[in-house]
């Protein structure tokens, strides 16, 4: 078996942000495996085969390209961001756990990659300088109530919090659920960023606090990004201020 | 005022975990700050300026980039990893928040990069593949009360936890007493692994589980990441085994 797997994250968006070792698995790979919209970003090239796939047949997909690997393909799994952030890494994971005993042998290499949450923190100013935490809010594969307890329990440790997937078309109130249950246990004056499509045309953010906050701002492109008690702005004169949490806690209490 | 100040990570390590937007920007500086180790990994450009410095003066280091890009110079903060993530990026804010006001107009461009929890997770199989939260053991700056608060929470959310710093010279017990809590609120069968300087030369990666884990494993390079309820060893024969954290949570209990 001398096929490999090469699993890629693309990044929040733009190529400035693509690590060099995943820009050479993309070139040297025989067969691209991926969501049809992450497929359609890469360059066409001679004697690489494209599999573009719908979202959420992830481990179809996983599968696919497992067997191509076991047949001694060179195959590169495209997904966003970091592939082991809420991305590709686990499916393939999965994968192989439930799949083909040879898949076991395969010579798998995942490339690490920049996730939503560091791009949103990079136009921020620095909102994750401490401890922090990353929350999917999508209940595809898992059931609500353990997002709630893992809401609360980020809540008691006064972590910052940064949510993906705040929205889906079929379940739209999810982030509002968030929201409605942090507002009982954080301060309503904590900082809150909406932070849209970073580095990409449409990028878009939007500054508030968790007493503020329209829930209904994060779409399915957006990272929400909740401050801890140490989180806060620092205002600037016609330009948007900057979120930092600092490196200290508790000073000056 | 015509300066630019860019704060740049450059990952874990090695040069094909940094990201081109960063790479471009110490291109571009007239100056280079930061502490002198990862001053010295780069390369000597004629015509810009190196200011290396010590360990542990972050804010100072901080505050004399923050002077040059306000006397017009093209400025480059170098930080490892990510800087948005326990690095440089909230000592210059921090520093811009108590510094001068003009300080407040300047154009200050944080670069996503990769973090050592991704380069861990990416060499070790897809242990983030599901919530996760990041903590830093130093109590240099937060009273250790918090960090054990952290703990807690992190346990109490079933999170997998990505420790990072969790060896100093002057605390080296942090880390014992860290795997103690952690022992009385999970189960010791946990997965647990200590990933060490990954990408680099002096690598080293140990699996275990919390009951067994030897605390002392980690040291000052070392990224200890802790499974959720959820993670698992996938095994192989003759292989390191990979580590799993699946994207569903609960399934078949």
């Amino acid at each position: 078996m001398t096929g490999r797997l090469f699993i890629v994250g693309l990044g929040p968006g733009p190529d400035r942000w693509i690590v060099p070792e995943a820009t050479a698995a993309l070139e040297a790979a025989s067969d691209l495996v991926g969501y049809q919209p992450y497929i359609d970003r890469l360059p066409e090239r001679a004697g690489q085969s494209r599999h573009g796939s719908d979202n959420r047949v992830e481990i179809d997909r996983a599968r696919d390209a497992l067997a191509m690997a076991a047949d001694g393909r060179t195959v590169a799994v495209v997904s966003g961001g970091d592939p082991g952030v809420f991305a590709m890494a686990a499916a393939v994971f999965e994968a192989v756990e439930t799949g083909e005993p040879v898949w076991r042998d395969l010579d798998i290499t995942v490339v690490p990659g920049v996730s939503a949450m560091q791009a949103a923190a990079a136009r921020l100013g620095a909102p994750l300088g401490h401890d922090f935490c990353a929350i999917s809010l999508s209940d595809n594969l898992k059931p609500w109530d353990i997002v709630e307890r893992r809401l609360r329990a980020a809540a008691e440790g006064d972590f910052v919090i940064a949510l993906y997937n705040p929205a889906s078309k079929a379940r739209p109130n999810r982030i509002h659920q968030a929201f409605g249950l942090l507002r009982a246990v954080k301060a309503v004056s904590t900082p809150v960023a909406f932070a849209r499509a970073i580095g990409r045309p449409d990028e878009r953010v939007v500054l508030t606090t968790l007493g503020a906050a329209d829930p209904g701002t994060a779409d399915m492109s957006t990272l929400v990004m909740i401050g801890s008690s140490e989180t806060r702005f620092i205002e600037r004169s016609g330009e948007r201020p900057w979120l930092l949490t600092p490196r200290t806690y508790g000073a000056g209490r």
